[in-house]
């Protein structure tokens, strides 16, 4: 896959923030609900063509290919073939929250690593180190660990306080996870819609990568997000920009426009 | 798929166990590395044939498919509906750990029970209510949310005591989930190494499901298990039953010699 020599997943992350000169993550969650046109390959394709010089990064929304049956297996990959193709410095997350633990997570390991070939996927850590470290033996990819989601029952379990240190559950796993990789390897889930949790786990954690969904059509504020987040982040929009038209006509010019926009509001968290 | 009318989890639940006459699930975990032929769907189909008549369910992992690619996805097509040819009566429990929030948990559970037609699915609470409610739309369909595990860094996050009530995370994800159904469509995943927390879930949710792995290769005990868990439970053996030989002349056999010590063991608890 790399054409470049690339130890770390940071080097790679790196790379595609250069060459677009972006922090922008595009989400591929074609929902045939909403998609103007049907064929779900060249719905993505047209995006990814109509954006490709402006993002830093593409996150394949696991669940809604794998709703789509076989038809989606082949979909997913002629969209990474298509993004390596077109887009060769973009980083390909796979947003797929794999979990578990041996041999098993082993095997999730190679199904993301060599079988769909992408730079790094989400995961969750519920079970502990042991979730996290099948994945790290592939030195030159990486995972993005769930930490604190942008939904309103994230709290539920995140928010939980540890009666010993008086952290919370997302910063214990935030903790954990992110010293088992020595190659910065370990990025973390950090949701846009709660700034002061984000700026917290970044005065932390100066080095982790965190990858920052729910700018949009879950609210967080884009600029903000920039502001707090620092240059080592991947902040991703999915609805609001593969949809911000539904007319077959002008979805991909109004998808570029998104992007557009999306970095002129990061743009200004950077002054 | 149901060829009689069912409502929900936890009657099908009842039936697959009236009709074996026993809580066994057998873990359909094909390892290339341990397999005793190569062929997936083969080896598959040899341990149903083997075992059908003993047991209550089936438990694929989603993960070692995922690994092997669209070879995978056709022999996993091909062994759900073998199990449902020859075992109609059987559960069949995806362990494929999923979860996510709104749309995307949406787009989860129709892949999960439209295109693998499966009878429930294993999945993380850790976003919240959220992450299940979108499964328990499918009315006759259930989730088993992972609650306690078996593996030793499970402690890290599930151990963690709330400083307001004094439980632990793994107690608090247990209370959460199960009232979200009033079919009795939650489940649960406690792991069999950790007794007295089974126990102590068990004392506390009377009437809830439990998927029950970690006898065998990873030290539980099984008469002690189905002591503690009670009647409604599936108790999984993965690598104990479809790798109790490795030889290709003899593994079915095997198989079945491990269910029906498994199921003795099991016995040995309900007096």
């Amino acid at each position: 896959m790399t054409t470049v020599a690339v130890r770390r997943m940071s080097d790679w992350l790196d790379l595609a923030r250069l060459t677009s000169g972006s922090c922008v993550c595009v989400g591929l969650d074609p929902d045939p609900a909403k998609m103007p046109i049907d064929d779900v390959f060249d719905f993505n394709r047209a995006i990814i063509d109509a954006t490709q010089d402006l993002v830093a990064a593409y996150k394949p929304q696991f669940a809604f290919y794998e709703a789509m049956g076989r038809e989606g297996f082949n979909a997913l990959e002629k969209t990474i073939q298509h993004i390596r193709d077109v887009a060769p410095h973009a980083f390909v997350l796979a947003d797929a929250k794999r979990g578990d633990i041996g041999n098993t997570a082993e095997a999730y390991a190679k199904a993301m690593f060599e079988v769909w070939d992408v730079n790094a996927v989400t995961v969750y850590a519920y079970q502990g180190s042991e979730s996290v470290l099948p994945f790290l033996e592939y030195r030159d990819r990486g995972v993005f660990v769930v930490c604190r989601t942008s939904n309103p029952s994230s709290v539920e379990v995140q928010d939980i306080v540890d009666d010993r240190t008086g952290e919370m559950v997302y910063e214990v796993v935030a903790k954990q996870v992110v010293g088992l990789s020595e190659d910065t390897n370990v990025g973390l889930v950090v949701g846009a819609t709660f700034p002061h949790e984000l700026a917290s786990l970044r005065s932390s954690l100066p080095e982790t990568p965190f990858l920052i969904p729910g700018v949009g059509a879950q609210g967080g504020d884009a600029t903000e997000t920039a502001r707090l987040g620092g240059e080592n982040i991947l902040i991703n929009s999915s609805r609001g920009i593969i949809y911000a038209s539904q007319s077959a006509s002008d979805f991909e010019e109004a998808a570029r426009r998104a992007v557009d926009r999306l970095r002129s509001e990061i743009a200004l968290g950077r002054k």
